[in-house]
């Protein structure tokens, strides 16, 4: 089946606003083996909608559109539907109680035009909002061609065309354009129907690696990704991650668990110790989770990152039992009077140094009564360089069990690039310790 | 001038990365006044890319391509471009020399395929690349329709159809896609020449807005963007703050400068205290600027925020001079051992309260011996609501001369929306006070 995702919004034209319904879906198309060959955006604009639509139609089997459901006079994805497909607007009751009940239950008014949110071509199979007042909707429809040329769809049961030499079945989903609406429906209601439309169950596991670069992952795959054909392979960049998801179709959950385990085995191996999860969590989550099975507990020293280390970590719930706090001495006063730096060190060494970084995880340890230090001191630029140390120098500390360990780095970026980089290999450096 | 951006790259079809360009590069050309029509994304597939060329060219007179200029196998722009044009693609020898600085500079063995990313079409205007390798390119061509068909592009200086009506001229700007080569070429580089094509000059000034939302901000405006001409008014919403762009067009800049400046002042004042820049400035960057002027210095005490305060400021190059410190104490243990609280104070008030704030703000000031103290006490969730004190609840803490003063705010979002909002607030509050 091959898709194509069609986002409408005058905003999106603008860049107002980024497109991430678009990446969302296609990622998870991807992971449900349908192949998208193209993606566009237009504009509130029924003429530019309607010729994108066939557009879309005349190579892809599926087309998804985000936007435009809403009740004002810029919605307009679903009349331009309705027309495509040769039917009436109408409205669907259900849709219309839902969106009654929604409005009471947070105590407001219902406004004069919200019955356009329940409006639906009328042939329309409705995929509920539960997050939201418009509903999806899903609308089917035959097309044939006729010598190449693809007919229009019109109305159900219509006649065929006399001299039609094939005959396309085309699906159009139309879903809310705000993500926290889109992305639950996809999730909740597109899957299952895509599934049942398929007869397969698609199985997904994501392996989570960090300290290799993208191009890295893909090079030390390369066989396994050349010959996927079910699971399928798909490796994608995050900020300082890679995450490889492997996706299996089969007749059931578990034939298609069958399926994924040897794979993901397979990549395990090669990439460890670089795996920090195959599960869904996060490597702040991940480090949580060793330090409370390991009774350890953690405090942090920030120069260069400032903050961005400890802020990784306060993002996991529940942390305060073994995350005890947080130093941020960005300057070299500071490092002396809150973590007992020696003024000579800094003088002889410099504050970008192993020395310092090693002086800073067991000073910070010591005062917090943690059990592990870990630090960070470096040049973010963008100035501060030498040639001796140049902009993007990072040393991280990490003490644990009464000893001191230091990682060099030559980061490349700009400032804030060299300290998100610096932050997730501290984090990193970390977890391999205790893994 | 119309406009469409083509996006390229199996990733962005895959959804393995979010397109932001196509979000950078409709901004820009808003703010040019050209007008975007459509944006496309295709993956790294010679045939897609010319039929989406052909179909861009077939309405838009300027096409942007962002992605695809490297030297790997995938990376086909320019020679979709070059074969669009029909123009052969030649190694372009001043581009060549900056590539070998660039590896030479940062001690860098030449890969074997580098003269790839000096290739580019024989006619093209190259703009020079600051931040990576491939050198961007524009090409331009006339084409001319027959009957209401486009016939293709050819080579310079070619015969015109005996029977063309209209003759059209496309230009194709071809830039590279990470974002932090693209961006600065785009405004370094193709701005000048857009701007030199049409004639006239483009000015533009954001104003910066914290502590009011996107909508209320469209609603104070609301005659305002309903009236706008030139200058145009762009609001858009960026994580915790909203932008307003005001871009003018006039035969000079001064002429262009006189046109936004009463409609700045105007809107200054409608949205004051929110406006926290009207020149490129960040939040922290406005808050180290207003520290240094006035002689405070400032150290930070955070709780729920754990970092995210103190990383925002150390955001600012150059800031050690006047950002002391910071004390992550997530813990109750941290907040007494490193802040003096008074553990009676915790038990009677709570860590999340007025008084704790207030007693964090005042103790970290001392302790670092900073002019100023800003903290963060609140319940992020998902866990440690209750009726009285339920998630999202955060005070902020200030201390200035003398004196400690609070903020209580009632957050929405999950735990790392509500410590973003938090850490936003904060920071506007010490700005608002220091303003």
């Amino acid at each position: 089946m091959t898709a194509e995702i069609l986002s409408v919004g005058t905003e999106l034209l603008l860049g107002n606003i980024v497109d991430t319904n678009a990446a969302f879906l296609s990622r998870e198309l991807a992971g449900l083996g349908v192949s998208v060959f193209r993606k566009t955006t237009v504009g509130d604009n029924h003429k530019r909608l309607f010729a994108a639509l066939e557009n879309a139609f005349s190579s892809a089997d599926l087309v998804i559109i985000s936007g435009g459901l809403g009740p004002t006079q810029d919605d307009i994805t679903k009349a331009v539907a309705a027309e495509y497909f040769g039917q009436k607007l109408v409205l669907h009751e259900e849709s219309m109680v839902r969106i009654k009940k929604r409005f009471a239950d947070r105590e407001r008014e219902l406004p004069e035009n919200v019955h356009l949110n329940a409006m639906i071509p009328e042939h329309a199979h409705v995929l509920p909002n539960d997050n939201g007042a418009a509903p999806g909707v899903v609308v089917s429809g035959t097309t044939q061609s006729v010598g190449g040329k693809m007919l229009p769809i019109q109305t159900p049961g219509r006649s065929r065309h006399p001299a039609f030499d094939t005959e396309y079945h085309k699906t159009l989903i139309l879903l809310p354009g705000p993500p926290h609406e889109m992305e639950p429906m996809f999730t909740n209601y597109v899957i299952p129907f895509l599934r049942e439309k398929s007869g397969d169950v698609f199985v997904s596991r994501t392996l989570k690696i960090t300290g290799l670069g993208e191009s890295r992952v893909e090079t030390m795959l390369m066989d396994l990704i050349s010959a996927q054909t079910n699971p399928t392979i798909a490796p994608y960049a995050k900020v300082g991650e890679v995450h490889v998801r492997l996706t299996a179709s089969a007749k059931s959950e578990s034939a298609a668990l069958e399926l994924i385990s040897p794979l993901l085995d397979e990549i395990t191996k090669r990439l460890s110790p670089h795996v920090y999860s195959t599960n869904d969590k996060t490597l702040p989550e991940t480090i949580v989770s060793l330090l409370q099975e390991q009774n350890h507990t953690l405090a942090v020293a920030e120069s260069c990152t400032g903050g961005l280390v400890m802020a990784e970590l306060v993002s996991v719930a529940g942390c305060s039992g073994v995350i005890l706090e947080g130093l941020c001495t960005y300057s070299n006063e500071a490092k002396t009077a809150r973590l007992g730096i020696d003024a000579n060190m800094l003088k002889n060494h410099g504050a970008v140094s192993a020395q310092t970084a090693a002086a800073m995880a067991e000073n910070v340890a010591k005062i917090a009564g943690a059990t592990i230090g870990l630090s960070t001191t470096g040049i973010a630029g963008p100035g501060g360089g030498t040639d001796d140390k140049p902009i993007g120098l990072v040393y991280i500390g990490l003490y644990i069990n009464g000893t001191a360990e230091t990682e060099k780095l030559n980061l490349t970026g700009n400032r804030n690039e060299v300290r998100l980089r610096a932050t997730n290999l501290a984090l990193d450096m970390l977890r391999r310790r205790i893994m």
